[in-house]
């Protein structure tokens, strides 16, 4: 079925397959810092590749709508193309990262109600926080669109929410993608070990990998562990 | 009426009144540059008291609630004493400043329809562009007063853009700020030279007082000439 690459990222490479309309989505092993550098990691695409099928699998159980298919390998799911918008969300309920540092606000706080950003996808720009306005200026997305790219982010979020605090996790904050399908907004792109920060309550530490980035068998560890936790089928 | 000073921000003075829920704003001749650096222009806490108080008026005239009741001299203004929101709005209609850098969209471009944008206020962090949802995990308004205040800050656009635009001005950008009154949202602060960005149409010139820094005199004498055009009353 997988037919030619046509396009590689960070983290996965995109293939076309025979049918016009899906697309293998191939998770790689490599980690990128924030550094930019960029580290393997051992059987990280296997984990992401597992974890991102059962949870877009997950969330469609709950009725919500995902480019998921099906699985084809460990390393690859087989996904409808969508009109992706160029836009990442970002879905907090502990305070990390940026927020954390740009309001002041103590990294591990949680938040009082879950905060949805929006950034707009850029090569270069990391910083580039726009807002609902700015989406519908610039014709990213239309008024209807976003307030259904809100309402569905904070879906997805008490799902998910809920779901890695039976596995003893707090879910920090992730981030998702969403495009286009028949006019329908759908969820697109991956939620793995690299689009989610976590707090493991367990041991009481906070699961950015980043943390870790001098020690690539704990990287390996630390993701082989969340794999096992979170698919684990009695939660 | 004018009791003491409360408190002198970069641009104004605030006084206490006999009435305790009045204020004095007075206005100073104080500009200050992006650097920080202070310059004294003459006339200018004139021309903004002057300006400020006709527009908040006008508005008035048009429904909007405002703080303002009355013109004490011209530097000054009576005002009504707010519970101020943390917070400045910035309504944007042509892209200039740090939108056009950021989001990479031409300087003086015509937006397809207005943002707004909201900014925490804190003295050291100038870049603190937020959004509805941080307005309401942080606890500084609830979910209907955003509404209220999208809403408020899209009609005063919608007036004030079409007040200029019959004196030859576009109305590039402007900030304002809200305060509650008895649980209703009111506008408050000032709208003046400090705080909106005009195109003169009829200069075809950019009226970003920052650009004329080297020139403390021209800067007074776009002040002036604003003002004399925005009072004038055939229009």
């Amino acid at each position: 079925m997988k037919e030619k690459k046509i396009s590689e990222g960070k983290t996965k490479k995109i293939f076309s397959t025979t049918k016009e309309e899906q697309l293998i989505l191939y998770f790689k092993d490599d980690y990128v810092l924030k550094s930019g550098k960029k580290l393997a990691i051992t059987n990280k695409g296997k984990s992401n590749g597992l974890v991102s099928a059962y949870l877009l699998n997950y969330l469609k159980s709950y009725n919500v709508a995902t480019h998921f298919i099906d699985q084809v390998s460990e390393r690859e799911i087989l996904v409808a193309k969508l009109d992706m918008l160029p836009l990442e969300v970002l879905v907090r309920n502990f305070a990390a990262g940026i927020l954390a540092e740009r309001y002041k606000v103590k990294e591990g706080t949680e938040l009082e109600c879950p905060i949805i950003e929006y950034y707009l996808k850029h090569e270069e720009n990391e910083d580039s926080m726009i807002n609902e306005d700015h989406l519908i200026s610039f014709g990213h997305a239309s008024s209807d669109e976003i307030k259904e790219i809100h309402r569905l982010s904070s879906k997805i979020n008490a799902i998910l929410r809920d779901f890695f605090r039976r596995r003893n996790y707090h879910l920090i904050d992730f981030r998702i993608e969403y495009g286009r399908q028949n006019d329908r907004i759908v969820l697109g792109d991956e939620i793995s070990m690299d689009t989610f920060r976590l707090w493991d309550l367990t041991t009481d530490t906070y699961l950015d990998l980043e943390r870790f980035k001098r020690n690539r068998e704990k990287m390996a560890e630390i993701i082989d562990d969340i794999k096992s936790r979170l698919l684990m089928e009695s939660s």
